[in-house]
């Protein structure tokens, strides 16, 4: 494990915090809807207290990766990664709100923001982890869906039960995610840096 | 005053019009609603006159504010606040386009606009001017809505009658004037130059 | 012709697939609708067969005109092209998506995400590009409009039939185009120079 443990817990924290206020639009909108073996778990706010741990973990785990992959920024500023993950929250935000509107430039706008955000923020092994996350994202909500514990409001375009976008979503997660594990193994570094002894 | 008298003057009147057109997109969304005793005043497009000169006098102020803290940026362009007030109208529009919708969701995706236009454009110090701007703007919309002179469409989330994504507004516009009372001060530092005596 | 021949046949392509995608939203919608008349040809998609062959061919033409302006910048990247794409997209769905909102603060969003692409992308000679994508298009298109080949949904501040709109939408084209052709050239000559001879 390459991230230390403070980083760890704040990287979940995050990521769950922010699935939860996603996912709040989701329901609100009616985009989403647990069914009813969903709710024999207790719920955080609006959503079972699964979805907000495994986003959580989902979190740690492609910053993580990224510390794996080659050329790892150590310039990247907190500033950029408050940015990313408000472009993530206002993708997710766009998607609750597009419900109901045609599938088609719905899912085009979408796109077009995830693009923009790896285009100003994400760099080519962020790709890696927007892959990464727009597979294993969908196919896992595929299976929950398949499963019966939710489901997505009918619309068109819609591949096992989920919407066009949603891998674009996924991908924009991806790409931050892999953004705050370069902002916290660089600042792990500084840190470690300005308290080292002088030799 | 450290503003000199053509940016005040530049200031009031792109404040005023920038208030023209995103009160008429409030207005004509069904967002906000001018009562009978505002209808004493005379109207300017689809305001109350003192509505444009508040928002005017708002900018000189914060403009004025954000040179009186410190780290003065010098090197910020007119692109940049070009930008800067295509953001807060495009956020001021967007708060009008999203009336009907989920607050939820809404809030998001302007809070997550609003947090996007001050890491590209903000500094430390045009924190102050956007938290000035969120506590001032919608304590004083709150005394006007008390008062009777407007009010907002009924909607969920609502803080003395004011819808939850206002401070937002109002800290993306703060974070701008602050960043246009820099450019402001920069060109009349250039031109002081251009136009000094060879010493 | 400025333009090598792979560069040609790429931006028309580029061109005539985003038109393609573009217009799909508009048709879905019902922003737009293609009348009688346009049904007497093949479509592609939505679209009869003209409509993208035409913008791809705008596509070369605005690409090749910013390459006869001065100051062709080189500097500019594929990455830049990218985001360009997806805002042209995204604004292009964007008009498609508030279809049936009000006309006043939709067009004040579509403009201010036009002058932000500009702002982050363009340079003067952009804006060049941008006026006669914004005069010839809308021209044409109030054209087609009155020989009844198609018709926009009726709304407000409609001008020969075209959404107020419609011009900020041309202008980001011709802005994102510009550029298009700069990294297009730059990409060209940076080739030349790495097969040249050694001298």
């Amino acid at each position: 494990m390459t991230l230390r443990t403070p980083a760890v817990v704040l990287l979940f924290i995050l990521g769950a915090a922010a699935a939860l206020v996603g996912d709040h639009g989701h329901i609100v909108t009616g985009t989403t809807e647990y069914l009813m073996p969903a709710h024999r778990v207790p719920f955080a706010w609006s959503s079972p207290i699964w979805f907000p741990v495994l986003v959580g973990g989902a979190t740690v785990a492609l910053a993580e990766l990224r510390l794996h992959l080659p050329a790892v920024r150590t310039t990247v500023t907190l500033r950029q990664g408050l940015a990313g993950v408000a472009a993530v929250e206002g993708i997710y935000a766009l998607t609750a709100l597009t419900h109901g509107f045609a599938a088609g430039p719905a899912t085009v706008a979408i796109v077009a923001l995830t693009v923009i955000t790896w285009c100003v923020l994400g760099d080519r092994f962020a790709v890696v982890c927007g892959i990464v996350a727009a597979v294993v994202g969908p196919a896992l909500e595929a299976l929950l869906v398949a499963v019966g514990l939710f489901r997505y409001a009918p619309g068109a375009h819609q591949v096992f039960g989920t919407p066009p976008w949603l891998p674009a979503l996924y991908f924009a997660f991806g790409v931050v995610t892999a953004l705050l594990g370069e902002i916290a193994a660089s600042m792990t570094t500084r840190r470690a840096e300005s308290t080292a002894p002088v030799t």
